[in-house]
């Protein structure tokens, strides 16, 4: 029997508990939503603030040298690098996840133009099924996309995959996958790897170097709490760079881009991936953002994740028996930070506890999905939001007709 | 003979001249680069801090519906849409210029799927002519891009022409296009006619229902006054929506966005050119940047703008008579809201006149390029940015030794 008095005790003990104090949050509540859209980091409030007063209102259209925007997404990709075990130069904060991923499949089968299959993931992302039909719909020859189960996928791993793309946390499930070893086959059979790391980074370590991996693209709204709809960011390994096309090529990856010439020409490195000029102040926010995640590292923040998930499941599991179906895996090996119980009436459930205070959300037909995100997660919010849950539960107040038609967003 | 005293009566006479106070400018620096960036308006200042502290830092998650995230890329393009003559639902606010350009193209090309020629002008700007090189290479069939000089427009207007692509005034040059007449040609023909407003809107009046045009697009950061790397804006006229398809397809423009359906279905009307979100922050900037154009009329903004650039030509020819060739039209008609003069060593005077407190910039290899923008330019700025043109010609402070390397922005 875990009481709120052990979960005291562990955050006394927590040694990252402090960084809660840089974020903005709602008294009394518990917001187990970072997976969907972080909070407000003050770091990020100042940065904005930052570009807003001195560098866009003072100066101007001289802070494109001067206060170095024209190399922000660049200089933002080194700082992300890490968070992804990306060497320097190898990654790129600019648009939004799903152009990312446009820019990557349409280069990647421009690499592989002997072969015509794109596999990919029946449980991925609806988005990232749309642009890569889109993508291979515009490759210049057939290509098939195959949306498989991602568990036969050493069966359909054959001569003809070009590419790879797989998304390594499952949205829905929490399941993580074993990137080095998928990575691996992927590459024994001849094909590139791409993955989508929107539920990974920032809440699992990754080391795109160590597993070889060739193309990566991430959000920056979710663990990053970069504000909603922040900038993405693009990792391609340097062996690629100078090969991989940019099939979505603007000015600001020209070579030389105010010589205006008729004719595109790619820039070095990571700048080729460039199209056009992010928002400084989306991209400021972001920035903010990233400078906690330099006061911690990628193992502090697992370790506590894996602790406050654990947690969480001990607790349901504990006081509410049987009720709902643990969707996420137990073990740890594959396991994110977040954590999906199976309820038949899963969107009354995240509607009612939302009205006490515990902000989770739903994923249709009937997940009911919380983010543990460690910098400002506790382990008495895991305490309390178990309880709030129980309340939920035997009141049966998710059953409240207010619950029956569903928002479009939960 | 223009005296100061003159300039001084014409700004107490100015009409619009208090919306100026709306803005944070430099004391004593004379902003003529408002075509490149714009400044910062108070209001872009209180929506983004109502986004951030409000509606991101409390709202969180459930500002997506409670603060109406998800329809903001509509909103946003409906309070644009009267600056281009569209009507609402014809225009939507997201991602950059060069990715909607790149959704136009290749949803056009396969508009006219009997064509095979993209006209566009070798004036263009350059990133402009790289996506549409793009866009045109995955047409899935052979298209060629034709990069003409705009005044052969009419011996290239052939049966092959699927669309013309142009730039409605020339970064360059300042030169404005006849929108109407050139549409009704590229109707006449059969081709789709595509407008890049970069340099338009904000400045002239458009009318894009009156000249028929079928798509539009257009920044958020020059004389929008959105912020740098503003995102951009998307015009598809009423009788393409539901037919143009959008080739770079994300979940947002779902018609069911939450079913997590594996099968793109477009959306109905402009919500289907939505990809993903773009930054609420960025949106923020640009919302409130967009309150001033309610205070002010485009004919009151048409009318300053001709009689600020007009005072701006005659007070040059007659202070500095052949110092400069004037590039840009002298005719109303076809003259925008810049002046563009002709130097051999013009980045030395736009670098010499920068620090004297004006500041306008270069356009490789020649051009001295100078944004008139009415909402905060007064007509005693026009005589004083002259006087200090006069003291950097005439001191030949424009040949410092500082001035021989170029940046890569000025």
């Amino acid at each position: 029997m875990i009481l709120r008095d052990d979960c005291r005790i562990m955050d006394d003990l927590d040694e990252i508990a402090s960084l809660r104090d840089e974020f903005r949050l709602n008294e009394g509540e518990i917001y187990l939503d970072g997976n969907s859209l972080g909070p407000v980091g003050e770091a990020s409030r100042r940065r904005v603030t930052e570009v807003i007063d001195v560098e866009w209102a003072r100066g101007l259209v001289r802070s494109w040298n001067s206060a170095g925007w024209m190399a922000e997404p660049t200089r933002l990709g080194d700082k992300l690098a890490p968070l992804i075990g990306a060497r320097p130069g190898e990654v790129l904060v600019a648009d939004t996840l799903t152009f990312l991923l446009a820019k990557l499949v349409g280069g990647a089968l421009e690499l592989k133009k002997d072969r015509h299959v794109v596999l990919t993931d029946v449980a991925n992302f609806h988005s990232d099924l749309y642009i890569v039909e889109a993508m291979a719909a515009r490759a210049g020859r057939p290509v098939t996309v195959k949306v498989i189960n991602r568990n036969a996928l050493d069966d359909a791993l054959d001569d003809d995959v070009a590419l790879v793309m797989l998304t390594h946390v499952d949205f829905r499930t929490g399941e993580m996958l074993d990137m080095a070893g998928i990575t691996k086959k992927a590459h024994a059979a001849g094909a590139l790897m791409l993955w989508d790391f929107a539920h990974s980074t920032g809440a699992v370590p990754l080391d795109v170097t160590g597993c070889d991996v060739d193309f990566a693209a991430g959000c920056g709204y979710k663990y990053l709490n970069g504000g909603p709809g922040a900038p993405a960011f693009l990792y391609v390994r340097e062996r690629w760079q100078g090969v991989l096309e940019n099939p979505l090529p603007g000015w600001l990856g020209h070579v030389r881009p105010f010589d205006f010439e008729l004719r595109y020409e790619p820039a070095e490195g990571m700048q080729a991936f460039v199209t056009s000029s992010p928002s400084m102040i989306a991209l400021a926010s972001l920035d903010g953002a990233l400078d906690l995640f330099e006061r911690v590292t990628m193992d502090q923040i697992r370790a506590k994740s894996l602790a406050l998930t654990d947690l969480f499941i001990a607790l349901v599991e504990d006081r509410l028996p049987g009720v709902f179906e643990l969707v996420t895996p137990r073990e740890h090996a594959t396991r994110a930070s977040q954590v999906a119980l199976r309820h038949a009436e899963g969107y009354g459930v995240i509607q009612a506890l939302s009205e006490r205070g515990v902000i989770g959300d739903f994923r249709s037909p009937d997940i009911c999905r919380f983010g543990f995100t460690p910098l400002y997660v506790r382990f008495v919010d895991v305490f309390d939001a178990v309880e709030r849950l129980v309340e939920v539960m035997d009141s049966r107040m998710y059953r409240d007709a207010r619950f029956a038609v569903r928002n479009p967003v939960t």
